[in-house]
């Protein structure tokens, strides 16, 4: 789990955090306490659920925050900033607190993920990373889920690097990609610096190298009889690709070579036909183990076409459409200021808005997860920080979307979302592995979440409730500012 | 023009890649010499061209292009390669040739924008790193130039970051867009490393945090009186916000402040209605030089409705739709081998297809962009590496779509696009800053290329033409290869 690499990214944030952080500091606020939430406010791709990936990366970025002297030259240059904040800011570092949901979690629009409690300079300046890493590696993790799902049970791997945008994006895109559930990447970076399997054998350019398809077939064969993965595409495959891998597969077996693990990949073409032709021809020619492996263009709509088209596929490489996130390549989690320290107190602020979805939730919060009988599940639930909360018996919530409905759990367990990852500006706990991640949220979709909640048309909407007393609090904070 | 940062990016590439080194060498392959050429099949939102860009940062991982004893641990502990190839790897260097268009070239699908010549190892191990940049950079400087192009005039200014997909998209997504015309960034890291003019001055979370909205803009006149944008929609726009800020700018013309630059921004809301009515109420009051900026969600079709529906506006912040490309966040610049060398000679390869728009283009060749009288673009060419190109009199060429039709170019310049920046792992030429490739773009757009190939819906298809002898080379290729 050593980091991808030892950049500093502190300079990595949108100007206008340093113009309000130079007039904080002017004004003699910046040692001000303030609480600030991530959150998102709709799924990608209009789908259940996302998952909260990113958070190691976060944790890291924060513990080496700091100005070289080349970055304060920088600021000093643009003409904007006072002197006395500009010295300041070489002892700059991160003193606050971090909160956040465990990296992996199932998460649902409007819950803060993440919580940030810290002087005021320190909170405004780290916006635009967390949000940056937050927003792609959970857009990925999510995109990577939906076409795992689609797979059903079937490998997919990612093959993306290439059309992602730029180096960052493939390789923590590989890292998200893995924690959603692909079980494998083709980006080297990505396996050396977060543990994940690299997959990879051969392109059109082995076969043109040679000239003859057998000719490099044979070759390849030779070099690795036990991952011959044959890429049968690039001149026809049903006349000439398949026909020669076939072969070739037969002087393996005359030889006695028995391969672990052999094959071919088909490129392009129609997929479905291609694949169950293929099938046919490699079983009639006796090869029953050999695997059919497609890519291009590959999508989860894409696959469960294929699939219901009666494709015969063993295992799917999937690259742009993954990588970037094609069908929708945004995911909008923000960053809102919800407390600022008065006496000593955390009191609220809220955002207004003409529509009602973009109003945040103010204050200082606890988020649980409330789970029934069956360990499902349910609810998600904001009380006030520190409120107690009793599932021993019938406990009465607000929904806030018909606040006038009586609602109720019972029979119900409940478990605190948010974790403290960072105290006083250092970590306090272990982060898990990428491969633990990926444990996590296979488990957590496996036995938590409903079935309603992943599918990709019309899901079930998960519901975020208040307790009362958090609902009476926001109702007033609307009444006074409106 | 110093490089963002001095990561070892040379393990960013696809495991295959290293799957067919490996085979290369132990089949004694390794140092016949190949060519490769960078091109793309189709230009994103069904646009009229896109713009090369990415190829400073391809120049700089050539030439920094090796592998650390970690990275060889690495490869190592996959057990799929040859020590003798490991040890082969300790002293890799790229020894080739690589030929480009000048950065920030218009470009268009199926010409090589870029062509390596190099040793057969070095040339396939630099696949995805070149086409990720190319990929990622063209994408976002020609989608920049869409929404530069809706404004009018105004300026645009990138607010991605925290919706880019990582660091890299943000910080070279900044670069790319600046290259395709944006003003300014927000994006501290690009200002600083690529020398691009950066802006911005509050978010909702200075309102907020001084919760008096009168009193949080007042105290940011008193420090940025010269930059002084209020941001008006934490509350409302109309009734407060833009109340606020006229009694702030009122107070500042009471004491005798001029501000060099003043006005307001709003960010959500029906952005036409309130920019009109918040230009009259700013009228009114007398501040007829006070600057409307809007942002939110803005791409070219949201900005030439704004301004189609009356919107008043004076600049444009755009984010995640920039930033991520959203309405194609993919580019597919592809990376193919093209040339083999036999006998001393290179010696044309081919891909066949399927679909013949993905038929390769084969052997080396050259590019021309051909000029009409008035130094208008009329075409491109591809010629045989090296064929004399005389354009005194009447040029016959083949246009490759319509092959029996008789074409000609009369009273025509041709200018060859490809120009050699490595040669033998060495630059050979000074590359321009991103400013300077920001004005050839520029200039290129104004002076040289139709503006029917540059509207929005149906433009223009640029000709890609092919000499004679190319396209009887091609045909016979394929021919032999059918």
């Amino acid at each position: 789990m050593r980091i991808y690499d030892e950049r500093n990214v502190s300079m990595m944030m949108d100007l206008y955090e340093m113009t309000m952080a130079n007039g904080y500091y002017l004004l003699e606020n910046q040692d001000t306490h303030v609480a600030f939430d991530v959150f998102y406010r709709r799924n990608p791709d209009s789908a259940g659920f996302a998952i909260f990936t990113g958070l190691e990366q976060i944790v890291e970025y924060l513990e080496g925050l700091h100005f070289d002297p080349e970055d304060i030259d920088y600021f000093r240059s643009l003409g904007q900033f006072d002197e006395s904040f500009l010295s300041y800011l070489a002892d700059f570092c991160f003193s606050g607190d971090l909160y956040a949901f465990p990296e992996g979690t199932i998460m649902y629009p409007n819950e803060p993920v993440i919580t940030v409690v810290a002087p005021l300079v320190e909170a405004q300046l780290i916006e635009t990373e967390l949000l940056t890493q937050i927003n792609h590696q959970s857009l990925i993790a999510t995109k990577a889920r939906r076409i795992v799902r689609s797979a059903e049970g079937r490998p997919v791997s990612d093959f993306g690097a290439r059309r992602a945008h730029n180096n960052d994006a493939a390789i923590y895109g590989a890292r998200a990609a893995y924690i959603g559930g692909v079980a494998a990447t083709a980006t080297v970076s990505s396996g050396q610096h977060f543990g994940i399997p690299v997959s990879g054998t051969m392109a059109h350019s082995w076969v043109m190298f040679y000239k003859n398809e057998l000719e490099s077939f044979r070759k390849f064969a030779s070099i690795y009889p036990d991952n011959c993965i044959l890429l049968v595409d690039t001149y026809d495959v049903l006349h000439q690709g398949l026909p020669n891998a076939i072969q070739v597969f037969t002087e393996m077996r005359d030889k006695g070579i028995a391969s672990k693990n052999y094959g071919i990949r088909i490129d392009s073409g129609d997929l479905a036909y291609l694949t169950a032709r293929s099938r046919k021809m490699l079983d009639e020619a006796g090869f029953t183990d050999a695997k059919i492996i497609i890519s291009n263009s590959l999508d989860e709509y894409t696959i469960r076409s294929i699939l219901d088209q009666g494709g015969q596929v063993d295992a799917f490489g999937v690259g742009e459409r993954l990588i970037t996130s094609r069908s929708e390549p945004v995911f909008g989690a923000v960053y809102k200021l919800c407390a600022v320290e008065e006496d000593g107190q955390m009191i609220p602020r809220i955002k207004l808005s003409e529509t009602p979805e973009k109003i945040t939730n103010p204050g200082l919060k606890d988020v649980y997860r409330i789970y029934d009988a069956d360990g499902h599940a349910v609810a998600d639930l904001i009380t006030r920080q520190g409120e107690e909360l009793d599932l021993s018996s019938r406990y009465d919530f607000v929904d806030p979307i018909k606040p006038w409905k009586r609602r109720a759990f019972e029979n119900c367990t409940a478990k605190k979302l948010q974790v403290k990852i960072i105290e006083a500006g250092k970590r306090t706990s272990q982060l898990p592995s990428a491969k633990e991640i990926a444990s996590y949220v296979d488990r957590q979709l496996r036995e938590e979440i409903w079935d309603t909640e992943q599918r990709f048309e019309n899901p079930h909407i998960h519901y975020l409730d208040m307790s009362p007393a958090y609902y009476e609090m926001k109702m007033d904070m609307l009444e006074t500012n409106r």
